[in-house]
């Protein structure tokens, strides 16, 4: 019924382009000639003319409100709209977690960043943690531009071109899977596929497309393991994503050699899962102990958890602590570049690019929670001390109110004002 | 009249070259055949011969004393060559900050880098202080290879190809444009531009001369924001740039969504300096407090501005404090990332390989700012802890010393020398 | 005689194998349709048979025991093997330092890590101590995957293809030589060399082959100036490697341009040398004063030298101090960046990736010891300090307990167990 009604719809649309473009292509020829020569030369042309996907509303066209959505394409497209929908592409990404609806379930609270207890409806469309720090500029851009694939095919297929070779090119999914966070174009390019694929073509090497979109869905998450918020799926779930990974390997590989090659993967995930663990043991206990400068108290809230300590994958990058910062680095990027790389295939990924990463941010983060410990012992001397100290900083804040001075950021009586009020109050 | 005499230059310079020309290919045959072999098969065979661009002085040519440099180039290349003189690419690269002499200007004591007061004439033509800094291998290879483009065709053209393939490949720009302080390769690969490029060529995907020498200018500079120094353009010049950038994208794009992309950048780019600002106001009040280590007057003199603490694009990386090498990484790498990954429309160079390093960056200087409070307060304890302090270093001191002895380093009698000088210092 | 006996072996082996294909090719043509269908277009088809690579040992090959290494491929392919066994990637690289039998020899101690005094025969395959503090899975993916070259061929030509463009393509190489700390193809990529190669093609673009395989020898090693441990080969070798390498520049250069070059990059190789050597004995200097922590005797023991400080190639980054960890990435990625960069003629990893970093590893380095002096003299303090320092350690301590229980990490009597051993301990 539903179906009957959207392809209706269709054809209203359809019917109703047909006029509206005899007022689009004239002055758009001029207007956005590059636009209207990628439809003509599209399978589009002639077919799905302008209003049939931009609507007819000219004003919220320019204003940039009238989105041609996932929706808009799934009239036609509905197969590929299904397995998208279906897919960790068109899922929760907006969440920073991506959602497990059709997948399994992980536990209740991370659902609760979405749905209310019972519901099924997302409370509202954006609930990262990160995304609710940035300004708009950067949450559009550096956020939704790759997140937006939840509801929008043109991340990969573009606006206007229609030609498969595109969206079969591994440089579209490099432009979201690439970088400090989940450089998978960039592992795959060295790995023996991908060098494969670069002399002897995509028969020989496979591609993202070959082995995560076989024949051709558009469900992209078959044989994962983890969720994207690296929540790992229950024993059933990933043996039956296992079988299917194996199978495509299989096309090329003996099934017991993918299939050992995968479980490699899986122990290198423990391990590195084991290795995170330990510093975000180190960080929780520095916090109990009250030695995180800033502590969670001390700073801005965190948008969706207030003044706790967070070291999930709603962990934020900024106004932290610096060992915070070391762990946001260790669980974000080497983590996933050495899961990723296992997963892939890549020595170096694995190796230096993640696992020695990994095993160095320890490290990094061991040696900091020791500096953590003893300059909160330094900070507890006993009152002697403690004199020095008011008197050594009360020396360092009239050095700085004189540079400020002198540099002209401010005037002399704000400098006499500001320096009397300084004295006056180590005097009391 | 100055064109008139190059021209006639030109043509005495060509005649005479072919006479030295048949001297030249008998031996280079031999000597150089491939360059022989290049000349062979490029536009100027037959027609520019050796020592009409290299000249007749054979002893200065194999020293690398004669370059053939723009000016040679020039001579038939006019238009090419006023173009390229016009642009970034032909002003003041080796001062560090790229001249503004046909672009807005910036504030006088920039001009004061390089000219005398009044004067268009550099007083010479090296300031950049890394430069100075560097051995002559380092800087012969690591700066001058890529700004050398301001006197020198070769550095996109090559020396004896011809072919325009070559200056119309991105791999040419790469050459240069990459790396951790401007990888506009790199974000333009992962773009979408980039993808297109890749996969359904330059006409759908543009590449960095498409938008960056519109109709085969050598003029690089069109529509841009800021010196390579980071120095913002006046307004109004601003504003004529961006037209001139619009109206470039508009050849596949509408202007109105053009123009708010790069509205969004602009954007991006006074929040980046915001956050950059913050940092530079902790380095230099530490600086006021007496608190870098080493201080700018304990450390070797920058060779532009002596003993002073520079923070501007001068700022050197070797040598400084720990913070200060902080504040570098943040201002020349990260800042850079992320407004040009958005000028770019790169999601994750402006995101990830950005913003979120930029505001990491400032985490860890507020965590070092914390550490070297602390640490100079310590230093200023009183003379009891002082007196232990003093025993512990001349411990620490002794420990050193036999070190040194027992991996040989030094011998028995050296050693009894310092170890004896060293108590008695102490016992003073 | 040697080789007389190879080739009756393998023509032995190959009328074997004839009989054992008929058992192999139907049954794998379902199991492994992608290995058979590669043999069948490989130069390989209808004359080497599965047999006679593979052994008639079913059991031994689905178990991943029965390897085809390089020797296998050498009773064919002789003199192949003869010249990638003379070359470094047919000697001692999972020793992570390479073997120099065949080139000029190290000093004595080195040898001792894979032979005893006077013996040729390594004492076993493995002597990395890397290797040894590995996952045998990331051992297997992570160190072998690359370093199998050494009696692997299929590390470069694969299993079952036998195209030779897939050994000549850059991307082959890629597979190893890549990521921190050695990405000759990322500085080949965006060299001269490398956008002439993707411009104009490999006669004009010279790829990793045209200059270390020369005239497609296996031997890779020529021209080399230092071994993988980063050792200097001794004056008379390095000049006949010169010469070598210079022969192979001048196909397109001038030979005094070319040697020019390479000795700017030995002089930028010692430079780099040099501003190591600082960082070196700054970390050995701590370590006489017991200022490392983790010290090397409290840390686990490292695979090959116990608690000796470490800071060759036999380094480890795991376990370690954060200062030797500085001191790691300096020698293993920055030191390798500068000078292969400098080699392969890349300003920005010369300069950028390469020389700034070292330079700003040193800044890091200083400051760290600077921290680690001052934090061991306040460790020192007397005892009145001390009584503070341990009450706020107790503090800190029942902090983390508390935080323990309150996760729910342990039960309610455990804590007050705990609790009370922590009190009563404090008391004594």
């Amino acid at each position: 019924m539903t179906r009957l009604i959207i392809v209706l719809f269709a054809m209203m649309a359809s019917s109703v382009v047909g006029a509206a473009d005899e007022n689009c292509i004239p002055c758009h020829t001029k207007e956005t000639p590059g636009a209207v020569k990628q439809w003509r030369g599209s399978a589009h042309a002639d077919k799905v003319f302008c209003a049939g996907c931009h609507g007819e509303d000219h004003q919220a066209i320019v204003a940039g409100e009238a989105k041609v959505t996932a929706t808009v394409c799934g009239r036609c497209h509905e197969q590929q709209l299904d397995e998208h929908q279906s897919s960790r592409h068109g899922m929760g990404l907006h969440s920073g977690w991506g959602c497990t609806r059709n997948m399994p379930r992980r536990d209740q609270r991370e659902c609760r960043f979405c749905h209310e207890e019972g519901s099924d409806i997302p409370v509202s469309q954006v609930h990262c943690a990160r995304f609710l720090k940035q300004s708009s500029e950067i949450g559009e851009l550096g956020c939704n531009r790759c997140h937006l694939v939840e509801s929008s095919c043109a991340t990969c297929h573009t606006n206007h071109l229609t030609d498969g070779k595109i969206a079969r090119d591994p440089a579209i999914c490099a432009k979201c899977h690439m970088g400090p966070d989940h450089p998978q174009w960039e592992m795959w390019q060295s790995s023996l596929h991908g060098a494969l694929n670069n002399s002897a073509g995509p028969d020989v090497g496979p591609d993202c497309q070959r082995c995560h979109m076989p024949a051709g869905t558009h469900n992209v998450s078959g044989g994962l393991t983890m969720t994207p918020g690296g929540v790992l799926y229950p024993p059933a779930d990933a043996a039956k994503n296992r079988d299917f990974m194996v199978a495509i390997c299989s096309e090329c590989h003996a099934p017991a050699f993918a299939r050992r090659e995968l479980t490699s993967g899986d122990a290198i995930r423990e391990q590195s899962r084991a290795i995170v663990a330990q510093a975000v043991k180190i960080v929780r206990e520095l916090n109990d102990a009250g030695l995180l400068s800033p502590s969670p108290q001390e700073r801005p809230a965190h948008p969706l958890r207030g003044h706790e300590l967070v070291t999930d994958s709603q962990m934020l990058y900024e106004d932290t602590s610096h060992i915070e910062r070391l762990l946001f680095k260790m669980q974000k990027y080497d983590f996933a570049r050495t899961v990723k790389g296992a997963y892939h295939q890549n020595p170096a990924y694995t190796h230096w690019i993640g696992n020695a990463e990994l095993k160095m941010d320890l490290v990094d983060i061991r040696a900091e929670a020791e500096r953590l410990r003893l300059m909160g012992q330094w900070q507890a001397t006993p009152t002697g001390a403690a004199d020095i100290k008011e008197e050594r900083e009360t020396e360092q804040l009239l050095q700085i109110l004189r540079g400020r001075f002198e540099r002209g950021e401010i005037d002399q009586s704000r400098y006499e004002q500001d320096k009397k009020a300084l004295l006056d109050s180590v005097l009391q």
